[in-house]
Order: structure tokens, then sequence, then C-alpha cells
């Protein structure tokens, strides 16, 4: 169908159900016995506050996270199931940033930050360090992009590999493709896409990175979000979350560019309001 | 949570999304030069449609399948797309074997029977094979029963290995356990249960091989079918169809027969409605 071989990174089967497992977990690692102590915090709309939660509920270290109010509440449930103090604000950048400064100065505690964070990008590019092992012949990776972490660890990961890396973001939330093309950050405002964990901005970590070794950044519409996650739950029997899609339709609108390939696309996850979803097929 | 190691046979990643395709290949295979000429017919409330419809495809064999008018629609979907001829009829046993007795007069084709016929039950009887190669060690199987071609399949399998095989059906659906109590065929009438797939009643091949090596048959309700459909999609990120999730509820409601073993539970498939089955959840 898409004229080479593709594979998915199935992240959607990965601890917590996505990979933001893989940053928590590095970030928490790298705390010494007195960081941990004061506890941790973050911001997110949801599967960084999900691994978060997990990862510090493995480790024994309190942890709060703030959640903007139009997160899926799938997300909130599984972040208070694993234990952390989850606390709503208003579905901005600058809201979710100060929310989370107020309770850093209250409790003392370490902020995790979702992308922008070396222990965070670190932890994303073991997804890529896993992609060269299990299929070093790839050509060319799709990568979703919304803070930008995966994707940047993805970058640092393949350097020196031959696979052409693209980065993949809703049209609704093109914030990293209008960066790219100003030569700075543009941060997206108040972005509506199903595509909910592909909302956040660049940050001034992970722009660069990107800047200087993505291929290209392609967008989906919020259509092809919807058919391209309806296709994956029919025809793979797996669940995805809409932002997983994102990579999908790009490499079906980009044919050209994986003709005779092969081909790695990322599912960033699987955690998604079900009902609501199957809602839009 | 199940106080045992549970294992998945998942059928719902096998070929056309159901264990079906085993007996249709096996089936189709058997037929001579001379009757695969004059094509095939069968009646079918989805998955088996689709098994035939692709095999057929798949050997270049005329394919046409009764349908009863309520199967979903992305099964009869399906069965089109393979290129096989769909007939509807009335959803009773009666109007799907008299309509597909007129289709086999004017063709003078040849009927392959979703469970009442030795190829079909041969065909099954790979997914047990397959269990006892993957897992040796199991002690206990939880098979789906709605005809009886795949739990017979498996019983034949088994019948020199320790596991016990339980057959599992839904209330709305238990025709097995009242004509293994009755020591006859009590068929159901018109059964009303989302595990579609389970509709149908025991055949006279089917019931004498059942009765004789079941360890015993259990039922599942209309809510735990539900809530553990939901739990699969949500927790495993695999996509079941109702009728695969009979066994994982009798695994859950009779936890003392699997603590501390090795159990596996048959997936049956993967096709389903998923909006309409979402909009359960």
């Amino acid at each position: 169908m898409m004229g080479g071989n593709v594979f998915f990174k199935a992240e959607n089967l990965q601890k917590v159900g996505a990979f933001k497992a893989r940053g928590a977990v590095n970030s928490l690692q790298k705390l010494s016995e007195e960081e941990r102590k004061k506890g941790v915090a973050t911001h997110s709309s949801g599967n960084h506050g999900q691994a978060l939660a997990w990862a510090a509920r493995e480790l024994g270290i309190p942890a709060t996270v703030v959640v903007p109010s139009n997160a899926p509440s799938v997300k909130v449930e599984a972040m208070k199931g694993y234990g952390a103090d989850v606390i709503f604000c208003e579905p901005t950048l600058e809201a979710r940033e100060s929310t989370l400064a107020n309770v850093l100065q209250k409790t003392g505690g370490i902020e995790i930050h979702p992308y922008n964070q070396v222990g965070t990008i670190e932890g994303q590019s073991t997804c890529a360090q896993e992609i060269l092992e299990q299929c070093p012949e790839v050509d060319v990776i799709f990568c979703p992009l919304g803070g930008g972490g995966l994707l940047s660890g993805t970058l640092l990961a393949t350097r020196d590999h031959k696979a052409e890396v693209y980065g993949v973001e809703p049209e609704m939330a093109d914030d990293g493709l209008q960066s790219l093309r100003a030569g700075k950050i543009i941060p997206s405002v108040n972005p509506n896409t199903m595509a909910d964990g592909l909302k956040t901005s660049l940050g001034s970590l992970t722009f660069p990175i990107i800047s200087e070794h993505v291929k290209d950044i392609f967008t989906a519409s919020e259509d092809d979000i919807v058919k391209w996650t309806r296709w994956m739950w029919m025809r793979t029997k797996m669940v995805i979350e809409p932002s997983a899609a994102v990579g999908i339709a790009a490499a079906a609108n980009h044919s050209h560019l994986i003709k005779g390939k092969n081909t790695v696309i990322i599912l960033t996850g699987g955690n998604v309001d079900i009902a609501k979803m199957a809602s839009h097929f």
C-alpha cells in the first residue's frame, strides 16, 4: 500500500502506554537522594504526567502534575491511579508554567520538564536507539512533533546513521514548521487539534537540535488524523492515540519519499478516550 | 490480577482478523480441482464469511456468502471487499439454511459449513496445536463457544495433553450449556447478544466431541462482555471483538481454577464495528 517496507515502533505498548515513560525514568534516575526526597513536579496534557506519576511511584518519589483542563479524562485518571497529586489549570502554556511555578515554590520540589530538559531528551532517544538495533536498515523515520523531546532524541540517536528523520505535527498545531521557517521559536497559541499530545510548543533545548538535524517537517490534517487512527484500530487491531497517527498520514501523503525503502513510523502512544475518539469514526 | 500466568492466543491478529481463516483455508485445500470450479458457498454472521471470501480469492474459487440481516456492517463490507457475492436473509438458523440451499441448487457449488464440517474443525484445531507448541506448560484453556468448531478442534488437539479446556458462551446464547445438560442439541432461537460471533447453535459433529471432552461450559453476562472488551482495548491496546471477551470474563469469574497455573485464553477475533462497540463503553 505504501510502496515499501513500513515498520511501526509501537510505543503504545510501552509502560504507561506512551514513549514518555523513557524520559521520565531517565530524569528521575539522575536525581540525587537529596533531590528525590523533595519530590518532583511537571505540567503535562497527559502522557508525560502519567509517565512521571508511574516512574515516581516505582522509585518512591512524591509527584505533582499540573494538567490543562482540556486533557483527556483517561490520562488524568491514570495519573491519579499512580498516586500523583493532580492540579488543573487553563489550557495555555502560560497557565501551565505559572501554576507549576507555584507548586515548586510551595513544595521545594524539582521540575521534570516534559521535553525541554536534558534527562528527558536523553530518555526519549532510547526509542530511536532501539529502532537502529531492531531495524538497522532503516532509511526513513517519521516522528511526531509536539514539544520536540522525542524528535530531538531521535535526531541525536540517528546522527551517525543514514536514516532521514522527518518531524510530523498537526496542521492545527504547526508551531514546529513555523519555527523552522522563521529560524526562531514561534509558540502555538491555544491550538485546537485532536492530537492532544502534540499541542505543546518547541523549547529552547529542542528547537536548536531540530533546526540543525531534521530533514523536514510535515503536517497532518485533522481528517487524516481521524482516518489513520481508525485505519490502525480496524486493520492492525492496535489502539493508537490520534497523536500517533500523524506519522502514518505523512508517510501516506509523501509516498515518493519511502518507495522501495525501509520506513519506521513512531507510534507515540495509545492513551485515548476510546468512546470519544470512536465517535469521530 | 488473575493470580496466575495468563496468555492470550491472539486470533484477532490472524488473517481476516479471526480464527475462521484456519477452517476456511483447510476446507478449500481439501477440494478437488473439479469441485473448486463449481464454487463454494456458506452462511455466516461475519467472520467465517470473511474467511471463506478471503481463502476463496487466494485460491481463485468463486464464493457466495449468505448473511443474516443483523450482521455487523464492517464484516459484510470485508466479504464484499474480498470479492464474494453476499446475499442477506432473516437472522434465524432456518432462514440461513434455506437461503443457502437455494444458492447451492442454483450454482451447483459446494457448501463450506462454518463449524459442522470435518475440514473446518480440522482447520480450527491448528489454533490449539499452536498453543501447545507456544505454551507447552498450559494447564487451562478458555475457548469461546458458538457453533463449536473452534472448541471441537481445541478439544481434539489437546486430547493427549494435561490441559483442561473450558468452553465459554454468552449467557444470552447459552445453547451449549443447555445442550450439555440435556444430553442433546438445544438450538438457540434468535439469541440477542453483543457477541455476534457466538450466536450460532451446536452442530451434529461438534456436539458429540464437546460432550465427550469438554471440562465444563461457562457463561458470560453482557455486562462482563462489555467490561472486558473495554479493558482489553484500554489496557492491552488490542482491539478484540466482544465474542473474544467471554474467555477473559470466565477466567476472572473463576479465578480459583487458574490460581498459580498457566492459562491460555483464546481471543477469537478483532472484527467489530468500533464506533458501535465504543458507544457501550
